[in-house]
């Protein structure tokens, strides 16, 4: 009988979460019924997501319930299978996160091509936050070369794709992060403009400087006060896409919006929400540009790795104290 | 020579607007040049997009000067003309309210076909408040047939409009006005449920009960606690098309937004502004559609009617105390 250990949810946070919310424990895999296959997990992806699923009410996903092991990305190797679909050996990624081995229906498995890149870049680059990005990008905010566009959190697993597809796509980029080694890290993006938000009292001030003519694109992973400077340092007709607010998810009441709002009349803006998993239509065409943009060093990425299933809790609590640097990855073997 | 009576601004208001920021002036006029006409003006409107303009501060149209007569729509007829494109008795609609009667370029008139309309209605339901409301729902929205939508300041100009468009393209209407007189006038128009916001000490409630599967449109006129409640009750996919914010247009230290923001990403919601005079290609449809269903009594409209150059101003503040109730005009001969 294979052993597997598992994070679970031991209670709901309130505010930001602590490593007393989660809990590690041991299952024993019984080898796979018909029609699944059992997978060794390689790496797990924590994403600031999870943090709205911690909490019990309604959202677009049902809420993880607490005893019970999370969810999220993660690949792995198939190394057992009954179906005749897998094989082990096979790469696959899923949604069964959060734990050393599982066994699931083949169906709930996504084989990997791998496209000579390594396999935890599934999680990242060529998964859901490098998807996101370009989703955000191309799609919702109708992205065109020439666009003067706006990246939050430019340091971050979706942030850090943003930046280089707008670049690649030939627009002017400005990005901005939390302190000077991520702005660092931005700047050798190849962006056109960084701001240190934690540096700067006024961060209007800061993206009018940097964008002296306005922008066209805001990619928002924030919220509050980034809003706030996108509303105002946008042109006519300005696209913002909506992909995150990170900085109200730990908010135990929820903070005022900005109170610039009446901009988006003015200057006809639109601003739209989207989650990725509604346009994984994109997702072929995305992954043979990103491969193609990787192999002639057009795009590069920073990862940040903790190690063992373990260390996955505070890996998790890292995205919002923001300690990583790109994607953060938990190595579960 | 003909003299002509005129409201200019005295002073900028700092909040609301006092009748004491207005003066009354008397100009002579000259018989129109060549290439001119002189016009005398039947009906002014005042909108709520004005009180914007008394404050210096960059928009999407400069700001009134002080001293000079304030600009807004009216329609006048003809009385001489040195233009072969206008002859005396021509109906036309011009941007030169708020004055009994002015010589303009003939370029800047609009003959009216009158479509068997009253002239007033040319401000009004067949005029820039009725396009507002077609624009708003057919192009940003992209509102279709099915849809529940929801209307605030429904009594207001724009409003009824909005509300009965959306009806008569087979749409369930919940419409939301302040007073027991306003909502039982939006109840006339044939919506299906009406929202009293003044009696309703918790609009996301009222709008739960009104619409308990949610909306997919909401027509923005008003901001604030309208916005939050929309957000909290909007399905996914929904479409706000943004027209105006009327509720914090005089306050002097702008209010903070929705706390709720971060629905938009959730329910994938899509928020635009938009400014009428970008889309005048859709008003020669819009006049014909909405002159058809006023003859075949489809659609109704109210006015509230002041008398005389003098009472401009009053007529002006009347839209930001609520007392108009529909199209508020100025009838000036």
């Amino acid at each position: 009988m294979t052993k597997s250990r598992e994070i679970r949810l031991k209670s709901r946070p309130a505010g930001a979460p602590q490593l007393e919310n989660f809990e590690l424990a041991t299952v024993d895999l019984a080898p796979p019924a018909p029609g699944q296959a059992q997978v060794k997990n390689l790496y797990m992806s924590v994403d600031p997501y999870m943090r709205g699923r911690m909490s019990d009410r309604p959202s677009y996903v049902p809420p993880f319930e607490i005893g019970s092991a999370l969810q999220g990305g993660a690949v792995g190797e198939v190394v057992a299978s009954s179906d005749d679909a897998l094989k082990p050996g096979d790469l696959v990624s899923s949604m069964f996160g959060w734990r050393e081995a599982f066994n699931a229906d083949a169906k709930q498995l996504q084989k990997i091509e791998p496209h000579d890149l390594p396999p935890q870049a599934f999680l990242g680059v060529a998964g859901m936050p490098g998807l996101t990005a370009y989703v955000g990008l191309t799609r919702i905010a109708e992205m065109k070369a020439g666009d003067i566009v706006f990246v939050s959190a430019a340091a971050g697993a979706v942030g850090q794709i943003a930046c280089q597809v707008a670049r690649i796509k030939g627009c002017t980029v400005i990005g901005s992060a939390g302190g000077a080694d991520k702005a660092a890290y931005v700047k050798s993006l190849g962006v056109d403009a960084v701001i240190d938000y934690k540096a700067e009292p006024d961060l209007k001030a800061a993206l009018r400087r940097a964008a002296p003519k306005g922008i066209d694109v805001y990619f928002e992973n924030v919220g509050g006060a980034h809003l706030e400077a996108a509303l105002d340092g946008a042109r006519i007709g300005a696209r913002f896409a909506l992909c995150g607010m990170i900085a109200g998810y730990n908010n135990e009441k929820p903070e005022p919006g900005p109170s610039n709002l009446m901009l988006i009349i003015g200057k006809r803006l639109r601003l739209q929400g989207f989650i990725v998993s509604d346009h994984f239509d994109l997702a072929p065409a995305f992954v043979k540009d990103v491969s193609g943009w990787i192999k002639s060093g057009e795009l590069t990425y920073r990862e940040t790795v903790d190690d063992g299933i373990e260390a996955a809790p505070g890996a998790f609590l890292k995205l919002f104290s923001g300690e990583n640097m790109g994607k953060m990855l938990v190595k579960l073997s």
